[in-house]
């Protein structure tokens, strides 16, 4: 299946999430893990749409969700800042999830300079990605 | 906002709904009525993407749903066979919800016919109906 670009920002707008996990990691020094992540699920009958968007993008992988959906998720910072981000700055969002993607690519770029390491940094992203993903069904 | 084919198809492979509904009308010669519809549902926060596809397709109406959400829905054969059926015959959806769409667009062209107005037809339309948007979360 060919993925056109306008046809991938429409689904995204759609079904895309960006998102930021923040887990406890005794071995950090901070003491905390910063995980972006950016997913789409879909049922599972649609599943092809999934691996097209892997081949389209090159990373990440496709996986059981919950119950008869799957997942394409892409995380870690070089396949996020060198994939993901430019091409949704190159073919922006129409919906309000455009707000949540450049506050996924700040903290993408923070992590960079290894703001995410500190005190200050951590709680800076803490509260950008608690901006993100409000007023959402999922 | 300005729309492009792709991003219409992209985001209604995500967040649109082809559905056939079937009611008792006693004033129908069969005693039911057939209301075909297509809608698009959107957080409220996103209605201005609604009002960019009914200036698109220059159709249908803009209207709240559940909760916080806006949903852009068009109803009327003449509307759907003219507008809404074309639109995605040319430019095809890439998801499951393209055989939805086969099947809506042939109770379309039943309903042209007049089938819907026989009760053998009206059987036809609801069994047709039924097959449509399962597996679906919505």
């Amino acid at each position: 299946m060919k993925l056109q670009e306008q046809w991938i920002v429409g689904f995204v707008d759609g079904e895309g999430c960006f998102h930021v996990g923040i887990s406890k990691h005794p071995d950090m020094r901070v003491g905390h893990q910063v995980l972006p992540e950016f997913t789409v699920v879909q049922h599972k009958r649609d599943v092809q749409i999934l691996h097209a968007l892997k081949a389209y993008f090159g990373c990440g992988v496709v996986r059981s969700n919950h119950d008869d959906r799957m997942a394409f998720r892409v995380r870690g910072q070089d396949n996020l800042l060198r994939r993901i981000v430019p091409f949704f700055m190159e073919h922006p969002l129409k919906s309000g999830k455009r707000l949540d993607f450049l506050k996924f690519r700040r903290v993408l770029l923070m992590m960079e300079s290894g703001d995410h390491l500190t005190a200050d940094g951590l709680e800076k992203i803490r509260r950008l990605a608690a901006q993100m993903n409000r007023g959402r069904s999922r």
